[in-house]
């Protein structure tokens, strides 16, 4: 059985002190829960074949503190994980990326409400935003063999970071 | 907002040992990692209004450790908690309870596959065993003031106990 980790950027700047929502960072506080975070999932046994990241800035900053603290060496960029992506290009990625792979375990950084959309398309074939994702926050899928697609998954956590540090 | 805590008992005994399932307890290891469970949430600030159990005597114990814990002073038996029982009897509980308490945190210990498929009743109006629920796993769900009914609630917290041990 593959897994498959949603995790969204942490705190990150407001939006009035940058012209372009992209280039928001994570604020120092954002960067310290964040990073309490990915120590706790380390500790906790978790390891990535593949973190996948958002292009916007917080997002990429969210994905290293992963990289650092151990949870994986590999971390790559898809454009359709930005605000508004569509999840059939995740499932296209993931369709690619386990030709070579069993049963992977991947980690996905990235934006609400996407990420909870997407879970919610996985597990019960339509987005009814009813997955609560706080900044930093996780989701654990259950992928089964024959992919991601829509209604195949099952959901084993979700959890919010004051629950983890 | 009133918060809604889906709590399943622990590690019990085999049925082959018993007789009649209703009277299955908690193995020695059943017990400590219950235990634990209930310590973790005290310490995470977790305090519920009430304790809600099945009258099966895992469940019974499941709710003692929690109180023991200090989680909360009340614990009532509900029959229709018990497995195969109706999520309408827990609804009708409910509306009774919340007519004095405006906005309540209560806690309901019960049985697989039961919890998984009222909380998903409770979030997408339909159960289609897409939670994965671990014995001593723990499901949170925010209930609107509007009450406990199909589709109404939203989901912030679905964990197997491996993540708070």
């Amino acid at each position: 059985m593959s897994q498959l980790y949603f995790i969204r950027h942490g705190i990150a700047a407001d939006r009035e002190h940058f012209e372009h929502d992209f280039d928001r960072p994570l604020t120092d506080h954002g960067i310290a829960k964040t990073s309490q975070i990915a120590q706790r999932l380390a500790a906790l046994g978790l390891c990535f074949d593949r973190i996948l990241t958002s292009p916007l800035v917080r997002a990429q900053q969210t994905a290293e503190l992963l990289r650092v603290a151990g949870l994986c060496g590999v971390i790559e960029e898809l454009s359709a994980l930005a605000p508004g992506g569509e999840v059939e290009a995740l499932a296209a990625w993931w369709s690619e990326f386990t030709r070579g792979e069993a049963s992977p375990t991947i980690a996905i950084v990235g934006h609400q409400p996407d990420l909870g959309l997407w879970a919610e398309w996985l597990l019960w074939g339509q987005p009814l935003e009813k997955l609560i994702v706080k900044k930093a926050g996780i989701i654990g899928l259950e992928v089964p063999a024959k992919g991601l697609a829509c209604g195949t998954c099952e959901l084993f956590w979700l959890t919010p970071p004051r629950f983890l540090i």
